[in-house]
């Protein structure tokens, strides 16, 4: 059984594989599948629904049975799962340190039947029929109330930390609010005691204003390098209206963010060649009685803003960043949305 | 002219780089230099000392003069610096955002005038004089009152951000105490203020006394595969003796080092095949009268524990952990520490 364990001085959680561990051979071996013809190894196409564990949901417009061909958009428990819904979240002391049971849940939405596409060669309803999925299983989980929080993130190409070629995303659900999130909470609430307002909804006004790092907008998304972005053609993509929870976007509005998406995302694709990245979400958590401090959901829904990061993995994270938490960005982000505004 | 800026919600900062800003095409280009015969062309060879900026400090066993050959190891600033001892950290507003300038100070520590030689090679003298450069290095910057932390790195390996070959560190002298710092502060002054006692000492304690994560030990340090590590294999050196600066560090403390570095470093080169890694050391920043938060100094020289991690990137950070601050590390520390132990 995996299990979190507390580091102290950092203040965040490692989940740690008890179960089935690394050696030190399993890292010279690489498992990366490249892109190959003989498509009956990959448990992602049709005709090898068994090879991976049953579905959980699929969508699929011609009513086909579960586990067969006919589904758009797949979701299925990871093969190799970091946390079990079936573990406890047994919360231990062990000499100085602090463990809690590897409770939680670790699914991968398969994005398409097709091997060889990926997410610049998408269409507006094969991305929104991706979102309806992420939105769905986020719903779903949320009604076990041991959830505290559900990441969802895409690793797109191998330096992203992608390990099958094709086209997935993945979502984790926790016992608890991850480090990030809570640190987010904690700004954005600062934000609007300070002054009454959400942080989120005052830097997109201010960037779309400015004019200088959006890339693209329409009705209701923007997308933009932000001011003080990490990584170098760093985007972020917001709603312009103000909404904490991203599971309760309509089928319309997800409409409108696939459109958004789509383009920004072809643009990356072009300025900096099918460069790798991770895709993340961020949104809120849904009201906890149990949870230690409660004073984190307090006017969460009028402070926090949800919203989608893409994070190019074209330089590498190195001893100054994983050692101080700042970061190196090496492009200025105004010259990065040149770029990729100007890119056809 | 670099610049700081404020990531609002993840409270963290980003050195922007808007003198050299990378365009798209400069990520496509690889600028790692391979193992080459040619070695009329690195500029930290005997004979090529022309080639670098001239040098802050060196060890030179012959007095020799400085920038000529000689030297045993040898610190620069770095020739395409991050930051700058002529910018001012002026703290400006810009619309809702924050910046600082882009002061500070950016070196290299070459560590060896042998090409061919890396940290698996050398001898417990050799890496005596590159914890003398840090320590020395350190001490003389701290005397210039506007920097406020010195951040002391070493990238092995092209996967862990190295992009010459030549053996050598870094070292980013900053104006603010970093983010990651700054937690491992106030987590420790934490347990110091519930306790009476360094969190670091009870650690290793604790470690020593299980026995079953510890690699190596001497009579004043310990190298061990922490209870909640973040990355598989991760190692921490910590001295066994409670100390909150390494600059403090004598001469004999530093042979004492070097013997478990040395040990540790070879075991996890014979262990992983060479495995990239960073290796980083968190150490108290010096106090400063004109911090805006002086709490941060409090009873520092009796809680805070200086040590030196070492991060394999064996594994690939995704969009899980840039995404949440947690991380999954698939490899048991009990177990990691037991193959290095046994590995001869």
């Amino acid at each position: 059984m995996a299990e979190f364990r507390y580091n102290f001085l950092k203040n965040t959680w490692s989940i740690i594989a008890t179960e089935r561990s690394k050696r030190p051979n399993d890292f010279t071996l690489s498992i990366y599948e490249e892109e190959k013809a003989d498509l009956s190894k990959c448990p992602f196409e049709y005709g090898n629904e068994d090879k991976t564990p049953p579905e959980i949901f699929a969508i699929r417009p011609d009513n086909s049975p579960p586990n067969t061909q006919g589904w758009l958009v797949r979701v299925i428990p990871n093969k190799y799962p970091a946390l079990r819904i079936e573990n406890q979240p047994i919360n231990e002391g062990y000499y100085i340190f602090d463990k809690i049971g590897g409770f939680g849940a670790h699914e991968v939405i398969i994005e398409t039947p097709d091997h060889f596409k990926h997410i610049q060669d998408f269409d507006e309803h094969e991305i929104v029929n991706i979102f309806i999925a992420f939105r769905e299983r986020i719903k779903s989980l949320y009604k076990d109330l041991r959830i505290k929080y559900v990441h969802i993130f895409k690793n797109h190409g191998r330096e992203a930390g992608k390990s099958l070629v094709h086209s997935h995303s993945q979502l984790i659900a926790l016992p608890m609010i991850p480090k990030q999130q809570l640190t987010m909470i904690k700004q954005s609430k600062k934000y609007f005691q300070e002054k009454g307002r959400c942080y989120l909804c005052d830097e997109i006004k201010t960037e779309i204003k400015l004019a200088e790092r959006v890339i693209y907008e329409n009705e209701s998304f923007v997308s933009y390098c932000p001011y003080a972005s990490l990584y170098p053609f760093e985007v972020k993509i917001t709603p312009k209206y103000h909404s904490s929870d991203f599971s309760s976007t309509s089928d319309e509005k997800l409409k409108s963010l696939a459109d958004v998406l789509k383009f920004t995302v072809r643009k990356l694709h072009k300025t900096l060649i099918n460069p790798p990245f991770n895709l993340v979400i961020h949104t809120s958590p849904p009201y906890r009685e149990d949870a230690i401090d409660k004073s984190i959901y307090e006017n969460i829904e009028k402070h926090f803003h949800w919203h989608i990061e893409i994070l190019p993995r074209i330089t590498t994270l190195a001893g100054f960043e994983l050692g101080t938490d700042y970061y190196i960005n090496p492009t200025l982000p105004e010259e990065a949305a040149r770029f990729l505004r100007e890119v056809v």
